[in-house]
């Protein structure tokens, strides 16, 4: 299931594997392809699942993670839910309806941080509402044509989230200046999106005009999304790569050896503060510090413009054990999954509709 | 192989090894031994060995770590080579040192950042020498003398070092404010000395006046000295400690948990640059962008005087295996096992001999 690089891009680019897509299956059942990301970059192995309990599992132990793609998988799991559970077959709109927003919301909880997930969720449950308020099908015909419907939807999203990177690292590649070495943390990458990244689009962008000398990849604890996921993708796509541990960033820094800080992000708020991975605050700090741009890239759902500041945004605690499988007795563990990176930290928020200083989200995105 | 709590202490310190010991063995033979820190937290294992060359081993393999015990286990490595290398065999004086210089240059050059390896080793050198110059023993007894001169000097530096720490722990104690919540990095705690440590030498004698809530412990990639050994030495000791991973440190200083910083250091530079291991100078920083105290913790050991600035202190680098043991094809790794803090991002530096602010280093140890 490999993406597909069009003119102009690196041709690397047609080496990197699509994370997620819906597809009909035999029988022409409704079905998820996903790349299971916690076998990488050992394994490159596509799971197909008919049901959305399983999606909202693989988004919950991060087999398919990055806020874009989460997003599309939990779309993905509201049409595999009509397409293919029993309590789909349902001939009442209204009692469909309801039905269905029960699953949604299952889904749309499977993890709080990337508002991009509840987002989309809520995008086919509009799709559905509209669908039922069109009065288009009823009865026996009901649910057939329901499908139909977030299938089709789910396609659109997966195409717009191609569309919205590529948008991210045309507007992205325009501040990258020539022979830049660039610091990303985490896995902002065509592995958390659809295809193509966000902010590793915007390295690809940059690079299909020559402009990437190397890219520093933080190893990105204690999952190692950076080790395990960025140094794959970039290796496989040809750019060059050096993976470092999170804590040698400011060395890094301070060697004058990076010109620029890309990362993504998974909620931004109305002020411009953006969470994104755990570190990412920690690298804004040290990219200031050290008179460094700091570029955070995402699409337009990840602006979540009903909240006013990072410190509404709801922050995942995951489990000790991600940490330290075995931690000594007497050993307290912490481990946010994210962090919020202030506004005032971040030199411009790259979106597929532009690029933005933080205080202009607001105004851009407001609702 | 137990260290000896004395009144004052927290009793849990009683608990905690001795990570280095010169001995006589069986048959009166000189050994050292060193308790495998690659093993814990799962396995307390004590060596001995009656080489030199393995404790050089030892060093480099980091089954001895921390720059004052890797200071120690060198100068150790100097006395079994005199104690128990056929090459010291050897009536004639000038000749014996001549020999001895050739294995000392291999012990100090083990590792290259912390300079207590090699003021250690060249302490012992200057003990043989001076017990040569001073014809105390000729011919035949020249080597037996020699070697318990030489035993004799391992075992004063062995107090010394534990004397050093408690006077540490006493002068930090005083600039730790009550119910402090301390981050440390890396492992500067007994187990980097010969007991009691220097950072965390800081942690008991300030805990010991009831002044501490809590350690938060870095995990210190790639090796892990926080999460295998501070977390492990401190709940030891019954300090409560949390461990994070290093990306977290800035997050959990952005929520004001983190009262104060105290690290270690390897090297200190005449004008208060100070070498410890990676991760420390991004710390340094994040200390000053949310006003927390910063502190060093060293012996004047540590203090090498004849550099300038930290930009002359070598900095080694290590193998990527450590960072990723099967890094996929086409990604580099980039390994620096320490980096610099610039002494403007120092709060003070607690000693043996003192507190001082880095700008107070080149006068109070110059030479």
């Amino acid at each position: 299931m490999a993406g597909e690089a069009v003119a102009g891009d690196i041709p690397g680019l047609a080496r990197l594997p699509r994370s997620v897509e819906l597809v009909r299956g035999e029988g022409g059942a409704a079905e998820l392809v996903y790349l299971d990301q916690r076998l990488l970059p050992g394994e490159v192995t596509f799971c197909h699942t008919r049901s959305w309990r399983e999606v909202v599992d693989a988004i919950k132990t991060l087999a398919v993670r990055g806020a874009p793609a989460i997003g599309v998988a939990g779309a993905a799991a509201v049409a595999l839910w009509a397409a293919n559970d029993p309590a789909a077959r349902c001939t009442e709109a209204d009692e469909f309806v309801r039905r269905l927003h029960e699953a949604a919301a299952e889904i749309a909880s499977a993890r709080p941080t990337a508002v991009n997930l509840a987002w989309a969720v809520e995008r086919l449950e509009r799709c559905a509402r509209d669908a039922v308020a069109s009065g288009a099908a009823r009865g026996e015909a009901l649910c057939a044509a329901l499908v139909d419907e977030l299938f089709a939807e789910v396609k659109e999203l997966e195409a717009q989230d191609e569309a919205a990177n590529r948008a991210i690292g045309a507007n992205g590649a325009a501040l990258i200046e020539p022979e830049s070495r660039i610091l990303t943390h985490c896995n902002a990458g065509s592995l958390a999106t659809v295809f193509y990244g966000t902010a590793l689009g915007v390295v690809y962008a940059a690079a299909a005009q020559g402009k990437v000398r190397r890219v520093y990849a933080d190893e990105t604890r204690p999952v190692g999304q950076g080790a395990r996921l960025t140094a794959w993708e970039l290796s496989r796509a040809g750019i060059p790569v050096t993976l470092i541990c999170d804590n040698m960033a400011a060395s890094l820094m301070a060697r004058g050896e990076v010109d620029a800080v890309v990362v993504g992000a998974d909620r931004i708020a109305a002020n411009g503060d953006a969470a994104n991975k755990i570190g990412t605050y920690g690298v804004a700090v040290l990219a200031a510090h050290h008179g460094i741009p700091f570029y955070v890239a995402a699409p337009a759902s990840t602006v979540d413009a009903s909240l006013a500041s990072g410190a509404e945004i709801p922050i995942e605690e995951r489990s000790a054990e991600e940490v330290l499988p075995c931690a000594p007795e007497g050993v307290d563990i912490w481990n946010p999954a994210f962090d919020v990176t202030p506004a005032e930290l971040i030199t411009a928020i790259i979106t597929d509709c532009g690029v933005f200083a933080p205080g202009q989200i607001a105004e851009a995105f407001g609702k």
